[in-house]
């Protein structure tokens, strides 16, 4: 069940429909799940922020660094221009460059495309080598182009799928998660979507109850292991008016919300978010030398701020309570988050009457 | 009372021992307090990192831009030297020019500086205009000059005093707060430390209890007021043998405590944080063409950023439970933290036995 | 004279009709200079991007750090917001304080601004210490406001004036110079505008012409002596349509323009860029929550980068050609270039018939 | 020819024994290049920091983003840790992701990698479309493996070679240069090595001279074409003991270098410089808690900043001084830069006697 299932509420927000990055309109998530033998279990998530031709029609996007021990491919581009140009796909660590080769080809060949020579691809990840036998590169070009094909914009599945099926986290079985929020009127009635991969560490909070500690299990409880490290990979959708560098400011804040859920961005975590909107979009050729934009104003964006770092804790959560037990690569087995005794602890606490 | 002679541990580290900033050994605070008719609650904090001539003996540092509304003197010689080469004076912010000219002032006077032509002061500021006739610029050198002479290494006096006299947060009182942490001897066994100017919005959490929604007062409860406006300066001081760019992780993590407050870095908050080490010094002039440095792997740097963590969000708590309702210019008056209340809720929540 | 009535073309575009800063419609310049006695050598130079009420209308704005050892004040809050809410102020290294007082000062005092409690002053630097008895901060906010008061949008001074009234470039004596480019009709007719404060060292080339070297005086020539530090201040106006993150594209290419004067960015040089558009203004209050541009597309950016560099490496020339031999602090005295000999050179190298 | 060997010398510091990036020690340059039928015109150029295991051993290094329009691989990794854990390949913008698998299974495959697991490939691309049936992705996994394993540290190629094979730069035939500065004992008698993929536009200077005016092709001339655009990749090498911080300010000063050369970093082009040096290592796995370093003081990088500007314009303009004319995709043909005239120019101007 998700959280909001079990009667916990993230924050002060209301939520979209679905609680989930696709209550941003236009926005499609595909999953590609690699389960296979005693060591494949991997994917590929990936989410399109509108169902057009994104190269043709770019959307406005920024990329916030969190710490950047990672792989992400597309950072660049993205910074100097203020645009994505292609859907984002996340995969494991090593096959970032699969992933990337996957996209330029999509974009190539898809309709209007025939003259393009130059393609940013943006690709994420996270290291699922514990479950998972990474050096194998188990994921295909053909996966990706699989996700992106059958991407849709309703639901989206949680916990051990798509890039999410081989990965930790807190110590527990993490994965895809996702949630929304969605401004009241007065505030803009814009809403934000949030997605994220979860591969990371540290000293789990569930809603500001110390589960982590109340079931034993955190970083540098007596060591120094390396269980901090993993990755958290952050996608966030809107319809609010942003350009780049207000996108970018909006990026920032999820790492609030992946700090209330007691990540800690370790040394060896690559934590990034990607942020877009589809309120407008920039053509690649155009007959006009401007772009006319109706933004939102600085001082109207504190809201979508508080909404992103609730979306944010919640999908991360989400990820969790979603997840099941997986056992793989080297008979490892990482164990689901034990939902009922997390329960008897929010209850302890005084979260779930 | 601090929070945790309340009985509420913050985090899974051990605190130094006063829990204070000044747990780092050499580390000063200084604090000019003024308070003076129906108008005047401002003042300053300035923080010493060790006790010689700073502008000859420069130490490690680097400043992290939470969100860069604010009026911070001093960033881009540290980002492109990586050191300070001033103490650092938190104030009000239509005082930074003022303070400023103090600490350079301070430099050129200090013995050894007699040809000494360029000085890089370090001045971080909130907004403390509510309470206090910020337009004034009540804040004069001398008293700048004060308090850099009557720091101290001991205890840190916190809440409505210095630089935090007039300061507002989660609407209610705020102001200076500090906190350590240090670490196991098997995680290195350093200390780190925080100081905090906390004047910001959003919805409070107190070691993760809801505690802004249980008082009915948090940022966009209803429309978009300005509620989330507002700024927290953050220092961290540590032991630990870091250079600039890892001590640029290291502030980066303490945007994580304060959100784990309920911080949520609105567009009209100035958050920043100045970090440095004390574990070695790079002095201004040199015999040699080399700094021979003995660093901090990356791979051992993630306990630090958890214990990072765990000390601002006490200290931003430490804040609100030592500060007391104030009233100042035009009659304005900001409420303290109902602590009875704050612990009855907590309480409630299970935190407090 | 200026280098252009000696003959000598820079780059390939046509200058605005004063080849200055003041060709961008609105733009204004004041300067104060202090010569006193021995040992008074300094002042400072403003530039008003519009003539109204700069908090009130706030510029689009960008701030590149070429080489970040220097003293500006207000980078963050522009780097955050996109904007400038005030003039920018060029002044000495020891007088920055001053300067940012000054102008916190005149922006609280103005028409409008009565209930305004925050304000980011932008204060540019170079050290004229060699010259000028800086340790005196001789510049009095009174020097500053008589500046911004007496600015005009017509011809603008150069050589030894205002900040650049003890400046030192490339060895002789440098100071505050200027030029502008217009571009064609067909890429878009826009005018950039530059002005700089020259104190920089490096290997002097004019127009391409080695001119350091013919004249036997450049840095690093036997030793590591510190004559390649010093600092440049570059401020661009256009009134191209450009956002902050375009701006602080344009600004980034000024750099190469200084390169192609032989500049080196030196480890002590503090080499600032700070770039804004008159294009439009971004209201302070605003009864909308919008705010509404036509801004210049990615693509047609090209031409203006041509035109800034070009006006970049003519402004600092400038600087030099109108400088004249200054005597000041301890006897120091430093030439002018000397422009016959220059002459000589250019014609040898075929710059001058 | 290259450029000295005509009589041209750029700058006043001396250059290493090759004049090239192997003149630093340890530096191995690898090339494939594939010319097939009309329509293959590219290739790969490697470069490896040192001939051990580099994942095991990685170099201090860092990435500037002189204008982000590419798609650069590995940036955020290098930034947050400070260092290069693979040779660097440079080939075709649609190849990137070929040359990233390439680079990743060569170092899992490598002895003593058997346990790797995570691997940030460092690929550079520029965009050699007009001459090459880039759509076809011509370039390999073996040819990247290739030009790793065939890296030598002699004499580099330069001109149509490598990833230079189908580029073009100021509209004439670009490709490989190199070039590099040996500094005077006195200076630190360190060495700076450079290497370039040149395919970017402007207007074309050689060591100072207009060239590209007095043959009259230069960007902008008559209208708002592409032909500034294009991008510049630039490649670093030192033994001067710097750290990340210092080789960013390195690689930040070739900026200037490539300003000198006519280029102006336009919109279209993906200007990159990856900078690292040899002076150290940093182990992937230490019994040690720390890296001890002896670093080059802040103070003495400045010759260091001279040379590297010096050899980056000569590098540029290598490639174009040795490269062929070239016929392509579609029937394209990009002529040589006809050196001849260019010489008659050159004594015109008095550089050639």
């Amino acid at each position: 069940k998700r959280l909001r299932e079990l009667g916990v509420k993230i924050g002060v927000m209301p939520t979209g429909k679905r609680n989930a990055i696709t209550d941003v309109g236009g926005v499609k998530v595909g999953q590609t799940t690699l389960i296979a033998g005693d060591s494949v279990r991997t994917g590929a998530t990936v989410i399109l922020p509108h169902g057009g031709n994104v190269f043709q029609q770019k959307v406005p996007a920024a990329i916030e660094l969190g710490n950047g021990f990672g792989k992400l491919i597309g950072y660049s581009q993205v910074a100097e221009l203020g645009n994505l140009e292609t859907p984002i796909v996340l995969t494991n660590t090593l096959n970032v460059s699969t992933a990337a080769a996957a996209l330029v080809d999509w974009t190539l060949t898809q309709k209007g495309n025939e003259n393009v020579r130059s393609v940013n691809p943006i690709v994420g990840e996270t290291n699922d080598s514990y479950l998972n036998d990474i050096r194998g590169r188990h994921v295909k070009q053909t996966d990706i182009i699989q996700a992106l094909q059958t991407a849709v914009a309703g639901n989206v599945e949680e916990g051990n799928v798509g890039a999410g099926t081989g990965t930790v986290c807190f110590g527990w079985k993490g994965g895809i998660g996702t949630s929304s929020r969605k401004l009241p009127a007065a505030l803009g009635g814009y809403t934000v979507g949030v997605l994220v991969q979860t591969n990371f560490g540290g000293v789990l909070e569930v809603a500001g109850v110390p589960v982590g500690v109340e079931l034993g299990k955190y970083s540098f409880k007596e060591t120094l292991d390396r269980s901090g490290d993993g990755s958290c990979m952050i996608v966030v959708a809107t319809d609010a008016p942003l350009d780049a560098r207000n996108l970018k400011r909006l990026a920032k804040r999820t790492l609030l919300g992946l700090g209330k859920t007691g990540g800690i961005m370790a040394n060896g975590s690559g934590d990034y978010v990607i942020a877009f909107s589809t309120a407008y979009t920039v053509p690649h050729d155009s007959n006009s030398k401007f772009e006319e934009q109706k933004l939102l104003r600085n001082d109207d964006t504190s809201p979508l701020f508080l909404a992103v770092i609730e979306a944010t804790e919640e999908a991360i959560l989400n990820s969790l309570f979603m997840a099941k037990t997986t056992k793989g690569y080297q008979g490892h087995t990482v164990e689901a988050l034990p939902v009922p005794k997390v329960v008897d602890i929010l209850k302890k606490y005084g979260k779930i009457k």
